[in-house]
């Protein structure tokens, strides 16, 4: 199975430079010493769209054939991805069709909107989505752009932990939340290729990358319930090579755990972030032993948040 | 009456720049789409302690004999001002005797208290603070460090506005908070050396600096009632002085417009603003016209909310 090289994500990161967000790299002196480590919070939740899907999604944009990118792109989703394929599609001045299940909260389907995105709505179910999607493609000849099952994503979302390492060199490790794998693949790359420990996030509600990781073998998602929405779907076989063959360690966190990183980070970093992205933190605060005075990088995926329906 | 010059307030810049954070000047592309101005935000959300008062009471302490300085500092506050003299003063290593209502919010205690300052809390009327902190003072030699009424806390104040416009130049207009005035004085002494509009953002519930400036008279803030408790004050001889000399226009906004404001804010920036803070913005979404194609900058002051008491 063909993967990307750290060299494939450096030329990525140069092709979607001028139209993804640079995002700053934060840290709270609180935060250190509530931890005894260093902390530096790459902040992809002030990325277009509030989050790091923009960067993936951009780049299968771009790559697509000029005959192809004329037709249109498609995708099923109802999170991150689906906005940030619809942003990318307008700016590159195609269509994006987009198929989301019609119970989606309206925040979520607004976002979409929002982008001018064709939205097409289908039961709540993952064959439903797959056939609504499929009739669309070939009526339309869209690409579909799978949201982490994709090599030029995987590329795209790599970029984040490059800038990260670029801004911040010398770091010990770098964690990013698991969820389909294609952000802790495109991190993971980079890390091992500059010899970084590489630890990932994971909800113990949806903990089929821990298990996959210890049995060596795929384990799908089941009935995930977890507050971290970003964080439901299952690894594919490309994320799961290229995870096993890289991420050092998978470490799941709870419910309550998640929710009160983020509270933290909302109260002392005065920054919003989603619950997805709150595992990161999570991770550290519940095993402090293993991070103190390392310089540890943390992905802070997006912001995406609804702000009717908070934990606290 | 001896006021503040935009001299003395780039002196204390020099003075206090290296105990605040430089706080970072964020702008919003979705923000200038729907205003159709140029939206510059200077985020003191991100200051020391989450709020621009850190400033003020940094050059309050660093501005003290030694003498002085050795003995304590003081105040009566149940807001950010107590916060930022605490850890002010504990950074110089000297002690800070808080008087707070003892109806305050467990949060706003728990902040003073991290701090390590001396509180002592009293019956929740102006007077009971007065009195009990006369005692303090006579009892421990500690100077009382005014949130507003103080020439060195307005200069301190006024270096937000410096940092913006050294990062921003050519501005056409400003907008900061009104409350007591430390922070309009300040930013307004800068805007106008500067000739840069300088705007006043107050809730319609608590217009005391609005008709104070319409009549020409200090009117003081009779039972104010708004979501935006950074606000309630009323203004001093000083910075009533100050606003009147400097202040081009002071505009009100109605609380759904400041929650509104707040909310898009939070959604869409990613950020955490306290309501005062949302003021500013609030003042260009109800008066678009005003601001169209303008460079606004906008004081963001503070981040401290109450996440278990959100307006939404």
């Amino acid at each position: 199975m063909k993967t990307p090289t750290a060299t494939d994500i450096y030329k990525v990161h140069k092709r979607i430079k001028p139209f993804i967000n640079k995002t700053p790299v934060l840290t709270s002196s609180y935060l250190n010493q509530l931890t005894g480590a260093k902390l530096y919070f790459k902040a992809e939740n002030f990325q277009k769209v509030g989050a790091f899907k923009y960067r993936g999604a951009t780049n299968a944009v771009l790559s697509l054939s000029k005959t192809d990118l004329k037709k249109a792109v498609a995708t099923h989703s109802s999170g991150n991805h689906a906005a940030a394929l619809a942003l990318a599609a307008k700016k590159a001045g195609t269509k994006a069709y987009i198929v989301m299940p019609n119970n989606a909260p309206p925040i979520k389907k607004n976002a979409v909107a929002d982008y001018d995105a064709i939205i097409t709505f289908c039961e709540p179910t993952l064959e439903a989505r797959e056939t609504t999607l499929q009739k669309i493609i070939e009526k339309t000849g869209a690409t579909f752009i799978h949201p982490y099952d994709n090599i030029d994503v995987i590329k795209g979302q790599g970029t984040a932990c490059l800038e990260l390492i670029n801004e911040i060199p010398n770091l010990d490790i770098i964690i990013a939340p698991v969820g389909g794998g294609g952000l802790l693949s495109g991190t993971s790359i980079i890390a091992k290729a500059n010899s970084i420990k590489i630890i990932a996030a994971e909800p113990k509600n949806a903990n089929d990358a821990y298990l996959s990781l210890k049995t060596n073998k795929l384990v799908p998602s089941i009935n995930p319930n977890t507050i971290a929405d970003g964080l439901l779907t299952s690894l594919s076989n490309l994320t799961f090579t290229i995870i096993k063959n890289n991420v050092d360690e998978i470490i799941t966190v709870t419910e309550q755990q998640i929710i009160d990183a983020m509270r933290l980070v909302w109260e002392r970093m005065k920054i919003i972030i989603e619950p997805s992205s709150a595992t990161v933190l999570a991770v550290v605060l519940a095993n402090k032993e293993q991070f103190v005075t390392k310089k540890v990088g943390l992905i802070i995926s997006g912001g995406n948040v609804d702000l009717n329906n908070l934990p606290f």
